[in-house]
């Protein structure tokens, strides 16, 4: 099976998450006009079950080829998690709807470079995919007690074109 | 009054908050040894009054001249703020601890390129410092009722040199 990856658009990823970016954002001024705040880009939501936001980077090695070869997804219950570039990269995006798992609900998304994304609580998504570069991502997600991540392999052979 | 800007170290910045770097943290491979995780680099300290953790982008123009004036401070009494530049870009950061302001106790710190800082709840700080380029950074901090910013002029003038 072969995906080929979209543009990411708010519109969309709306049913998987938040796309962090400026464009299309609510802005305004701050500190006396030297800065402008794009406002609340992505709706952290890790407090279920005591769970407490925390921040870290990923340094993630590029997958290398293209079409990129998929092997398993993953999803937070308890959470939702946050990727953004801190340099100007592009990387994918491949996820599918909150409940059982179908294969057939795939889609994947090329992130370009100044965009990020926040995954949904329960959404699935592939673990991080790097292309091009080694590539460092802050990350906001979770910490506290209880089960947060399921995995499932790839019942067939998954590829992602971009 | 002219502040030297020192060296950003986690060490030297621990009374006012996190430094969000991969030097010197814990780290794990995840996702198959493909990503390396630097796990929870800055304490998210938001909750206080019904806050909740959100993300946003700050357009920051760069201050010119060096030494740069300074004009004011300000703390964020019910949260925690974190910086993190989406480029390798350096900036500055200037602080002073908790409590009534005392203009004697301002500390300067210039952080590098890879390095961002997490203002602790209720650390004095200037508003965010670009030098040298436009410098977009990834913000985490709250939204929520209450009151979380007071200002405070500078009372006599301050530069930073770095």
């Amino acid at each position: 099976m072969l995906l080929q990856a979209a543009a990411l658009t708010r519109e969309a990823f709306a049913p998987f998450g938040d796309v962090i970016q400026c464009t299309g954002s609510e802005h305004y001024p701050i500190n006396a006009g030297t800065t402008e705040r794009y406002h609340n880009l992505a709706k952290v939501d890790v407090s279920e079950a005591g769970g407490r936001p925390i921040i870290s980077i990923f340094v993630a090695q590029p997958m290398p080829g293209n079409p990129v070869d998929l092997r398993l997804m993953e999803r937070h219950p308890l959470a939702s998690q946050a990727f953004m570039p801190l340099s100007a990269s592009r990387f994918l995006a491949v996820v599918a709807p909150p409940g059982e798992f179908r294969v057939g609900k795939l889609q994947a998304f090329l992130v370009a470079a100044g965009q990020g994304i926040n995954y949904a609580r329960e959404v699935w998504h592939h673990p991080v995919l790097a292309i091009d570069v080694e590539t460092r991502f802050l990350v906001v997600d979770r910490e506290g007690p209880g089960h947060n991540c399921d995995e499932i392999e790839l019942p067939a052979p998954v590829q992602v074109a971009f």
